[in-house]
């Protein structure tokens, strides 16, 4: 059994799809022996965004804290603290932060291949 | 994109293992599209406990609030907010809950056969 802090894990800039704001830390991974999904928290600042984007990969998530809103190509939907998603695989979906506190959240991925 | 609240998923006693206090809430599983891994939140009462115990899923885990002990056959973890864990397959595990408030955390497991 591994336990740890989250912040015993390296926070990296997130920079594809042009995000802006946004930062992830990889909590579980292959790394850790994970073999069938990932964990990992990402932190959006105000006024930060995950632009629409899409993938094969499924997520599942929990919003910790703060703000916002999630979207698709056709709908917005206000997100906030004990919110949960969960996004299709190939559905396009974005984030933005709009409140004024950081946006934190839970994201698990499926480790494919 | 599904987008709900915690509390709009039924909160049902976990009961195996001989669990105390401890309730669970589906939030994603296979009725919301997932495929390969269901994420769920538990909230265990002060003093409640969910006995040592093992199976084939492992678990990735993120505290939400509260306090306890993680264990398995051979030692303890304090646990608390902020924490994550990851508890191999088949390696046995529990949590107890010794603090004041209620231990909060979500589960994610994969979705076998």
């Amino acid at each position: 059994m591994i336990v740890d802090r989250f912040d015993e894990r390296p926070e990296e800039q997130v920079t594809n799809y042009g995000s802006t704001g946004t930062t992830i830390r990889w909590l579980i991974n292959r790394d850790n022996g994970a073999r069938t999904f990932a964990m990992r928290r990402f932190v959006v600042q105000p006024g930060g965004e995950i632009p629409l984007h899409g993938h094969e990969e499924d997520h599942e998530i929990y919003i910790l804290s703060g703000e916002g809103i999630a979207f698709t190509s056709n709908k917005e939907v206000p997100i906030k603290a004990d919110m949960f998603l969960y996004v299709p695989p190939n559905e396009e979906h974005g984030y933005r932060n709009t409140g004024e506190t950081p946006l934190v959240f839970i994201c698990v991925i499926p480790l494919l291949d």
